[in-house]
């Protein structure tokens, strides 16, 4: 059986954003016969339905990505207490047009860190209602909210916290048996 | 007194959205001494938290509107079981950098069209979430959600259901009051 | 094989309650091989930590029931905007005391009937993030929710609005294939 | 002006709660001509549509509690990822038969404590969308999270922790706001 692959998104633009390294730190992490490719959502414009059959190159692109996937991991701060709004715009356009979604039935797994003390979980679960409609199979645990993220990586964005290493590796377990499932119900 | 401004804020970038249509007939059942302006969120990048201390032209302009206005009215369609990511977005841009939100404390109302049965249900308690974080008080009730759309707008756009003629109109006296109640606690 | 048991869980401890009736549909809508018994809250009395390594025989039986079917099914009215107290109060026992919660792994699905237009939507997101902490795998798709029930059921109680009994049948198949990889996983 | 009463109301059943703790230090805060009478929902059983137009005593009672206050304070464990079965079953039985709410209108702040990182965050937003329907213009900042709870009292169960004590005097100022807005749009 071919490798599994995992796609990572990012869902902030700055170059140096601490979900950034925890996607890093998770490409290290991914068990045996699974790659975890990043992408970052440089170049996707804000969706306007008006253009949505005639979809600029960046979004096309993407499309493309998560269909060559087999699986999602997004890794998102929160913004303002919910996604933040590029992301949710990436997932917006990949959904569209109608009937032309990327999303359906790709498993999916969630995580994302911040500088304070919740560690994303607002976002989260905005995040998670979004992935019913998109019909993404989840996982339910563990879930990976990395909080007071300062704490957890060192200089360079490396990720020292050995809890949260293996936190990250369970996840990408899970997610890794939600894609052999979908592999089986596929035969 | 000055008449109040309420900012009305298209969720949509469509041309032709039942959002748009259901926001002009908010301007014409605004109560006496309330403006109701509309804007739309055309030319507002995707954020990038490496940009926000020199935000594009488009953002400047739509914090200054903001601050302008005594109360802000969301009109928005739901995509994918929540906010629409432009909307979401251009929430992002006006609530940063750190310290200098335009948000803060201005009266806020919900509204919304949909196609669907729901009436963007959804997308609205996600967007009363994120108003917790940006400290503005919001209408509790009536809740403004237009199912399906379609039956209630004639074919140039005119909103002719005349009990959601009403509801909306209740919406603007219940944000009028909290406008005069945000004057009062100033002086 | 043996067949798989789904456990129904009414939310509604009212006699005749449209969820009730929509289980009874359920009920004949069952796959082959599957079977689903339908239980009632009574008798549950409010949850208070002190009593919990005491518990009433009522949660006795109900995490016994619980923990002897594959799968729960929850079918439940919206009180509130979110679950009703009585549902809630159930879950919160058997996932109790801490490290013997009876739901964990157990596959799920959600359904819910209302009189009003929204078909218990707003009970149904907060119960999925509910479902993510007791760590129950669930449908993602169809979500099924009864709308303007009145319309769909006779003076029977008997649903008889074909397409919804075929929404009904599709959430059971998803679900009965949840069980099934469930069974793999454990071999 | 009389003074104003806040009607205090715990989530939890327990003797030992934080939350009745926390409940006990902001008696100690209110601002002056403000009491803050605290409630326990003991004696509540679970709700059931049948009976709600002969309610038991202790709602009946619990309900002339409420119309009595000015403003109710909600503070309140989270079970699983929500708000405690308990107090939502005591939301509903204060919320029926329709049309006879004892909610309306009533001022609202909702605080929590948990043992854990969260401070009862996704019980609150759970709390607040319940409050949308109740109709209760509820506090937007501060919010009060009380995180590692052991940390923040002492042996006694005296809130020790200087910053969470201020905390909590801003939220009951705002909610003294809300009570004489509440006031004067009456008069």
């Amino acid at each position: 059986m071919d490798a599994s692959v995992i796609l990572g998104i990012v869902g902030s633009l700055r170059r140096t954003s601490y979900n950034h390294y925890a996607l890093k730190a998770a490409c290290e992490l991914a068990p045996d016969g699974v790659e975890l490719k990043l992408i970052e959502l440089h170049d996707i414009p804000v969706y306007n339905q008006d253009d949505e059959l005639a979809p600029p190159a960046a979004v096309v692109e993407f499309k493309r990505q998560i269909r060559a996937a087999d699986a999602v991991l997004f890794c998102s701060p929160e913004y303002n207490y919910s996604v933040p709004g590029g992301l949710k715009n990436a997932i917006d356009w990949a959904s569209r047009p109608y009937g032309d979604s990327a999303w359906r039935g790709k498993a999916a797994a969630v995580m994302g860190a911040s500088i304070g003390a919740l560690g994303t979980a607002r976002a989260q679960y905005h995040l998670r209602q979004i992935l019913v409609t998109l019909d993404m199979p989840t996982v339910t645990q563990p879930e990976v909210m990395i909080a007071n993220a300062a704490q957890h990586f060192d200089k360079d964005g490396r990720l020292t916290d050995e809890p949260t290493r293996q936190l990250i590796q369970k996840l990408l377990e899970a997610l890794a048996a939600l894609i052999r499932i979908n592999r089986n119900m596929e035969d």
